[in-house]
């Protein structure tokens, strides 16, 4: 069975465990608490150098990091990655720019004004406003012409971006002006085998 | 034959750019002034929705974007890019490592200390050092134990970490103290087909 290391308000480690799930896999969660410095022991840090959730532990004892990466990893072979050249290259591209352009403004927000010292992060938050709005606007008009992000069908590019997008009103961005990104949000609930990320804790 | 929509001094496109030449591939070199806003005209954005260079236009007129996927897209079935599954997610796990960990850290501060306004971003740079600090401490432990990233073959994963490993000291992260670091960046530097980050201009 996989093993599941992860925090319970990850959007990262939700990526993975909404996949499994709608891949059938059963997994255990181990919760590991990033505001204790669970990420930071040596036991952890023999899992991965970086100290970072989320952590997929293989059946046969491999030990995969990078959301995105665990995501290729497991969608090879499966309809949740395109079989052609062209649709992997693109599952990737957003993949990327999901990690660079939109987690770090949308994600990171939400993060902090959720952290025990919400107060000490107000002045960075207003750095990170512009960074997301431009990151919204781009899904909004690429949404507004697809029903999905790639291929026209949900694959882990969906999974990638559902994970923050649909908690970025957590962030202090409200989805009202992006209609077509509120479809596809919805869209992508109505997939077989949906979790939420309040459940991926008990899906084990 | 490719074009390649690229700034002089980018790292990203540099890893485009090194590849392009290793595998071969003639292409066209478009210099693109991002501190002139040239990734901001309606021409540009129609390339690339996300106003960023590297840009890559294939024979067939296909626009890619995002320097990692693209090194992913043009490897696919070649040796730059392991054929078995474990192999390839670990070089994209080197990928996004690279584009969350070690980017934002190392790349940004060396762009900030060249721009014509680097007295404004002096205050930003301290807020940059630990992350850079952790990602070369993070390869130099791997390095030292591997003659490359990923299955002891030079790889993709190499070339999208070399591009702003390499200047890293411009970005004020001397490499001093990373002896297995910069004892990889000769073994890529030796690769047969090398060509420098000032070169890729002329390599088309």
């Amino acid at each position: 069975m996989y093993r599941l290391y992860d925090y319970k308000t990850s959007g990262n480690g939700y990526k993975v465990a909404l996949l499994l799930t709608q891949l059938k896999q059963l997994f255990a969660y181990v919760e590991t608490d990033i505001l204790a410095g669970e990420t930071h022991t040596p036991e952890f840090l023999a899992k991965n150098p970086n100290g970072k959730v989320p952590v997929l532990e293989t059946p046969e004892g491999d030990l995969l990091s990078e959301s995105n990466a665990i995501l290729a990893w497991l969608a090879e072979g499966t309809p949740f990655l395109p079989s052609d050249r062209m649709g992997r290259y693109q599952v990737l591209q957003w993949m990327f720019w999901e990690q660079y352009s939109h987690e770090p403004y949308i994600a990171t927000s939400r993060f902090w004004l959720h952290h025990p010292d919400a107060e000490s992060f107000y002045a960075k938050l207003n750095e990170r406003r512009p960074g997301g709005l431009k990151a919204l606007k781009l899904m909004e008009d690429h949404l507004s012409r697809h029903d999905f992000l790639v291929a026209e069908s949900y694959t882990i590019a969906d999974i990638a971006l559902y994970a923050y997008t649909h908690v970025a009103p957590e962030g202090c961005f409200p989805l009202d002006d992006y209609p077509a990104v509120r479809a596809w949000l919805e869209r992508v609930r109505n997939q077989p085998n949906h979790i939420t990320i309040q459940e991926k804790v008990q899906a084990s």
